[in-house]
């Protein structure tokens, strides 16, 4: 399927209330759980999410759009969230996202983006030229990324408490 | 993790809403998008799902608390979406899913189930003994691999809209 804004808008703006659906006021067992070390939580991915909306999508697209001498995107920390999330509560994450995300899609609609902007170049530090239609597409891709690993590190929770049904639920072996 | 009744009651009674939050009011390119032949959309997820609220997870449960002399469960139908969802919108099957699992959870917390009760055994048709226990914690393994699966099928079909972001983005691959 090739990128279209209302259709990708679609997913974006539900990726919070599912995010909530899905976490909010679960016990800590469930939130604080990860993979293994260096694996992320629900918690950690929720604080993720969050530094993206502020540095990664938006951001990013302005740099495109403004087709100025410098279209090499700023590279995104990936651990920013240990840092910002400190002393936050999930809910307050959730929130956060939440807030973020709206203010974010209001940005995007006011864009009233053309099929020609979203094939204008910027320089991505790791792939090199990337268009502006990529970079969106990708933000929905990283959301529903992020979803399913949310749900896999929980299953994963239970990994030695299924038994035998192990054999039919590739999720907690993923 | 060991399975306890309360912390995979909180997971099981969020799975209809969070099918809800990612689903609802989506266009059909999402709903009804799947992996290749052979494999499911979101709308034949959700099917399955009711499916299994209404012939695996409580009478299986029920059999194996009953310790009658046929302890053996009944062979669960894995095309049984494709019959019974038939004319179906999704909004019906999402709430026919709430509906279902309300009820479900309804007759579980009926039971104050006890540890012991939790290690009764009933016979799984390919895998033999298996206890109370894991047959509940299977029920929450299930509605996390099957959320896991809805994000990554929409997420496929995106992997040639996002080019070279493949690379960071593993679920258009799995």
């Amino acid at each position: 399927m090739n990128f279209d804004l209302s259709t990708g808008v679609s997913i974006l703006e539900r990726t919070p209330s599912t995010f909530r659906a899905m976490l909010d006021g679960l016990p800590p067992v469930w939130t604080d759980a990860n993979e293994g070390p260096d694996t992320w939580s629900p918690y950690v991915i929720v604080g993720h999410l969050n530094h993206a909306e502020r540095t990664d999508w938006i951001p990013r697209a302005k740099l495109i759009l403004d087709q100025g001498p410098q279209r090499r995107f700023t590279p995104f920390d990936r651990e920013a969230q240990f840092r910002e999330s400190e002393g936050k509560s999930l809910v307050e994450l959730l929130d956060e996202f939440a807030f973020l995300r709206a203010e974010n899609l209001g940005t995007l609609a006011g864009w009233k983006l053309t099929d020609a902007q979203l094939s204008l170049e910027g320089e991505h530090p790791a792939f090199g030229l990337v268009t502006l239609g990529q970079l969106l597409s990708t933000w929905v891709v990283h959301d529903l990324g992020h979803i399913a690993q949310t749900a896999r590190v929980m299953a994963k929770q239970y990994r030695s408490a299924i038994g035998t049904w192990r054999a039919y639920l590739p999720v907690v072996d993923r």
